[in-house]
């Protein structure tokens, strides 16, 4: 069975797994990235991983993806710099694993990464162009066109969390102002929660909850208080998709999608974000692209990084 | 000396010429398009322009390319139907075009196909990845991905002028609200101009040359206004610019272009447009792709529909 190693190299933890041909995680590893330590260790922790999983990759291993943050060079593998990981400015990532592990080594963003892994093997399989959103502290994902990943020169393409949405909205991690991400990431969310809690008549189970606490606040809660009918938390996850809807209408004027996904935490609320986003993007988008585009949940989760690094090697 | 026939259907005229295949056209002309008398009416006299420019083509001729509006099967030339020109559903146009001339025909979107042409002949000319914004009534524009035009399954992908940029914004012709081409179509640069223009105490040249009649005003006032020193025109230029900057961010974020070029009427508004456009690009896309991305006039003017249009044969 050909199976590849794939490693999402993420800023606090290095998850690896060995991947079939057909997409299934026979076995999973992780540890601490420890990014102070500097790349060399970075790598060695990450080369102890791929030694580890080895045994259970079988003999037929087509080698080792890597989902890393970028900029970098696709071809060579070279880090330009990371900015959540100091010290790795033209840091040769691809080269010294390949050193250190003796394995054919292919480099790739981390974001773009999980995209191909949906592609490939997860919701979105059999499509042609697809979108994938992982809703977290960020907006992440990336952009699959006709089987391609997005990735521009130096693989800083399809930031899809990075469309402004307002041009004077709330600032944005990214520096900029208005972007999906600071709108639909964690801090907006809570935020227009926060918002309607503290009208001083708000009636929430959200405040009992918390305690009137706003720093106990999470998006999980939003979705539990919603299930049990919570007018806030179901007025904030509605809102909540509707911007999404907004940003993803523009998406699905300029890629005429098949499919776009949505990940990550907040997506597990399920319709109370579902039916909003897509009826703003029914509303939105022009015909035909926004009656042929299917909005759903992606499905790998937490794997999607590794599952699509491995499907650099596997369809390289 | 191999050439093409480009052939641009638009909802008033149809142009048409030839291209050398170093993208020097050779030859023109046009007639009205009468789409009322139906497509097979129109079809005829796209035949007949082709017929008249055939002898210009020389003997090398490779065949006919043509911009059409969308959407359609580019596989098959069929369209499915065009919002400006009714009784064309389902419209056999590339099979038809091509029994009456007894050539090879290449049918593509309109707006995507003048992206085409200044990537193959004009301003874009070896770039990698570029975007054109076409400025006029409407934004018409298209993306370059690695040299492939951004078409999606009907050619419908790269609506450029349909991004949101406030979604509280005024309605679109398209139906959606605040997209870009809301904000920087023709109309929505006159009514910020008469925004400032009918506050009581404003002093501007626009006011004599329009007899304060705002149906008089044009994009071209405004710049002719500018280079004269008019506060306000350069104001609503300057604006204009910023808006249109705030949407190439979210482009720039999306697709690393080497490139994004403005054409049509305020684009010839030069510095007054492209400086604010920069500005903003630079503030608001992220690194690196905002250092990378160069914003510049578009080349081609009026014929890079049928350029690129001419291009799609010259290159297949």
């Amino acid at each position: 069975m050909k199976t590849a190693i794939g490693v999402d190299l993420g800023g606090t933890n290095i998850k690896a797994g060995v991947v079939s041909a057909s997409g299934e995680v026979v076995a999973t590893t992780e540890c601490p990235t420890l990014a102070a330590e500097g790349p060399d260790a970075v790598v060695g922790r990450m080369a102890k991983l791929v030694a580890d999983l080895k045994p259970k990759a079988g003999s037929d291993v087509a080698g080792v993806g890597v989902g890393s943050p970028g900029p970098l060079n696709q071809l060579t593998g070279m880090l330009y710099f990371t900015p959540n990981m100091p010290g790795w400015d033209n840091y040769p990532l691809g080269a010294n694993l390949a050193k250190k592990t003796g394995m054919k080594i292919v480099v790739d963003n981390d974001a773009n990464v999980a995209a191909l892994g949906e592609y490939q093997f997860g919701a979105g399989k059999g499509t042609r162009t697809m979108i994938l959103l992982t809703l977290g502290t960020g907006i992440g994902g990336g952009v699959i066109i006709e089987g391609k990943v997005l990735n521009g020169p130096d693989v800083t393409a399809g930031e899809v969390g990075h469309i402004v949405i307002n041009p004077d909205g709330p600032k944005c991690g990214c520096g900029n102002h208005g972007c999906m991400e600071a709108y639909c990431g964690t801090a907006g969310i809570l935020s227009r929660a926060w918002t309607l809690l503290e009208k001083p008549n708000a009636v929430s189970m959200l405040r009992d909850w918390t305690g009137d606490d706003r720093l106990k606040l999470t998006p999980a809660m939003l979705t539990k208080a919603a299930e049990q009918g919570d007018g806030i938390a179901i007025s904030v996850l509605r809102e909540t998709g509707r911007l999404l809807g907004v940003g993803i209408a523009s998406l699905t004027n300029l890629f005429a999608p098949d499919m776009v996904l949505l990940g990550g935490g907040i997506s597990g609320a399920g319709e109370f974000i579902f039916r909003s986003v897509r009826e703003e993007v029914e509303k939105r988008a022009m015909a035909p692209n926004n009656k042929r585009v299917k909005i759903l949940p992606a499905k790998l989760g937490n794997t999607a990084g590794l599952v699509g690094a491995a499907a650099l090697v596997l369809r390289a």
